[in-house]
């Protein structure tokens, strides 16, 4: 039987290999002239160098020479923020909307000047009251979040300790540490109050945890197809996808800098990523059971439509995110949690580190994120083929658990947890046909703030009628998300 | 950061590697007394050997003799099915009933006296009037399919022709061939018609497909979780896992069977799996998001418990099945289809091939089943972020496609596949948490008899409330399944 998807991969592993070569016999002729070359000096350039080309084109970059100390036990001594802006900002800077991005994007939701090439939000921004987000009216700002690996600092950034890539020496990161670096550029630009944020996905999250950061400085919120804590089913979507990185042998413990990055494992990632951002009622319209050659005899590499497309998907991507960054930033996701208890155990981390930073003095506490596996002792056992239609989850024990259910409540933790944003006007949306997201993720963000007190709560949500693209949807219904996004902003 | 995960596969590999050592030195020894040591000869042996323990413990063994000729070009110049039974064939040997497994399942879905261990349906066979099916009415025959580990011929199997494993020379199965091979140890049993063929999952294909292939040896039908066709999504789903497993460098495409098996890539297989078969809310109750230990930082490595439960469900597989089987039986899940289109070309491939065989004489045509990529000219693009509202497939145009929709119907060429089965009593069951094998799927297949004249359909979902247990619902729900199928089997 032949493989050709595996020799896809062998092939690319060769070439990757041949031209990181070629390169190095390059750079070290050139290095008698330059002492050091920067790879972010040729945005655009194609997917053909020995190393991924991670920028996603020209964009601005603010620098922060302040140290971000870190949820998790982490400093960065300095950071850099790429971001893009569109719009122009009012004379008494009351009109900037801060638009927060899902895992995958760059800070390039626009065309710019500097970059015109289309980006991943273009038809929903732009100057005009039929634009979800209105340029003629908003400041609209757009960063790379910290940790990623489009200009912001992320694991592929120098260490200034050694001159050397982060790779896994980098910190663990969370959402509000991306939402703190956020807030420095807001400094720097001198918007003390945003008008609104706003933020898809990942972005959903980062959007609500902005207000509830920073409450004085935000205005309206917009999270479309997020939530205010990761649900094990989606943190068990991403945890697959890191393990299929983490197992390729070119990851090599995130120390691949100076050789050819984890290419197979990242295709891997990206097919399973993409089986989470769409719908099956989508792809049942789309590639029903066809194959690409009726022809031929089934093969184990793809030859369904939908593995082509799996398959497309994951080479497209395979070169142009930085490995590391998707493992940590896919980590703060799972980390997400707005409840009261979980802040309060943040804040009382910070206290207790900032107190024994005074006593021992300025000391670099970025090694002191040390990562150990805590396996429980006992191992976990399915639930065997004897159990009963007594177990727990069946009949009665579901319908109180279950949001949408006649007597259930959102839980009084993330009530309390999202209370101070009692007086925001906050739009929250889901998708039906969501896996990745879930619907009643929705519901309970905005269950919550009423609980709390919120009287400004418009929550939407798309039935599988109105849209079967899943989570994709935000990227792709003008007319609901985009409709409902300029409806809110007013 | 340490890598605890990594370690473990690091030293499991090591471990195979010098138990292989160590076996082959005392293999050779022993090799000097015997010509050839069978590795079935050690049922239930702990999973320590060099090579994986594929056998689930002691069954019976029905040889077949005559040739088996493949829906896709193969034959199999004999072969074996491993089968095990409950109950007592009646005097007119009419009271058997055929039981169809899952995918990971062996024939062992219930205590045997060569086998004392739980099967894998343990709580639903028994001697009564309240097991759902009962023993002392039924002869209950379970078999371990074509292409498994279990005893069955399959890809680990010798191939006679050279006396080494088939591996990738195994021809590409579908669940019709597997089906016939079922029929052929029936006609061993003396079994002419059975009185119900039952399945659950790769199960419910199956029994399907037993009616559509010998209408006149089935009486009645039960098909829980299963589907007349596969669907995109679900083909999908298992995609990832074939290309995580084929991805593993010890998979060595397919020829591993002298050194040591893809353990890692069967673990991953494996936890994507697992992700399939469970559902979001029960784990939301079992997990939700506890961390294995609150008072250590976050790790790359699992620390959520919902990431150890994987992990372990990973660990608890990668060495019991057989990797080539996974690949062999998974793609005959995707290949699966009772329309008629798809019935009518392979009748008219076989019909082809058995005129061809008449010509040519009798050559071995296993070597035919030649495997390309079948990548279609221009590869997927993903819909463009500016594709607007009108794109295909939001609003007006889903509603008319989707099961349960006002206007939907089942396609007109599942109606006529299913026709054959219209006077067959059958029990069509689906849940509503199931992401695998949607409920829609099981409303398709009783819509579809419906339509095709069936009026003994028995269609039951069971709501998110009924259970929370997803595509796993068939292995625990005594009171809902079990209770169904007792019910109807009467």
């Amino acid at each position: 039987m032949a493989f050709p998807c595996l020799d896809a991969i062998e092939d690319r592993t060769q070439r990757l290999h041949s031209e990181r070569q070629s390169s190095q016999s390059q750079s070290s002729r050139q290095s008698r002239k330059a002492t050091s070359t920067s790879s972010s000096s040729s945005p655009h350039t194609s997917v053909s160098g020995p190393e991924p080309s991670y920028t996603s084109g020209a964009t601005q970059r603010y620098h922060c020479e302040e140290p971000l100390r870190l949820d998790w036990g982490g400093v960065l001594p300095g950071f850099d923020v790429a971001y893009e802006t569109w719009g122009t900002l009012n004379s008494d800077r009351s009109n900037a909307i801060l638009l927060h991005t899902g895992l995958s994007a760059s800070s390039h939701a626009h065309s710019t000047e500097l970059n015109p090439a289309p980006g991943w939000w273009e038809s929903f921004i732009g100057p005009g009251p039929g634009f979800a987000l209105d340029t003629s009216k908003y400041f609209v700002i757009c960063t790379n979040v910290l940790g990623g690996c489009y200009g912001s600092t992320g694991p592929s950034s120098i260490d200034p300790a050694d001159g050397k890539p982060y790779a896994t020496r980098f910190p663990i990161l969370t959402m509000e540490d991306m939402v703190r670096a956020q807030f420095r550029l807001l400094d720097a630009l001198r918007v003390e109050r945003l008008y609104a944020s706003v933020g898809s996905s990942m972005g959903g999250m980062q959007s609500l945890a902005a207000g509830v950061l920073f409450p004085d400085r935000v205005g309206k919120i917009v999270s479309i197809s997020g939530c205010a804590r990761s649900h094990p089913y989606s943190i068990a979507m991403r945890h697959t996808q890191r393990q299929v990185l983490m197992m390729d042998p070119n990851w090599n413990r995130g120390f691949y800098y100076d050789t050819i990055p984890p290419h197979a494992g990242m295709k891997l990632a990206r097919e399973i990523a993409t089986v989470t951002y769409r719908s099956g009622p989508e792809w049942e319209q789309r590639f029903g059971r066809r194959r690409a050659d009726v022809n031929k005899p089934p093969a184990l590499c793809p030859d369904f439509l939908i593995e082509t497309y799996l398959d497309h998907a994951g080479e497209k991507f395979c070169l142009t995110y930085d490995p590391n960054s998707l493992l940590y930033v896919s980590k703060a996701m799972d980390l997400f949690d707005l409840g009261a208890a979980h802040q309060e155990r943040s804040a009382q981390r910070r206290s207790e580190r900032e107190a024994a930073e005074k006593i021992s003095a300025a000391t670099n506490n970025v090694a002191s994120a040390v990562c150990s596996l805590t396996l429980p002792d006992q191992p976990y056992e399915e639930m065997s083929a004897a159990s009963s239609s007594s177990a727990p989850g069946t009949d009665d024990h579901v319908a109180s658990m279950m949001p949408g259910a006649p007597s259930w409540q959102p839980p009084q933790d993330l009530v309390r947890g999202l209370s101070v944003l009692r007086n925001h006007p906050t739009l929250v949306m889901g998708v039906a046909s969501d896996i990745l997201f879930p619907a009643w993720q929705q519901y309970e963000v905005a269950e919550a703030l009423k609980m709390a007190g919120n009287r400004n709560v418009s929550h939407y949500e798309l039935s599988e009628q109105q849209s079967m693209f899943g989570h994709d949807t935000f990227l792709l219904d003008l007319k609901n998300i985009g409709g409902n996004v300029r409806n809110f902003l007013g």
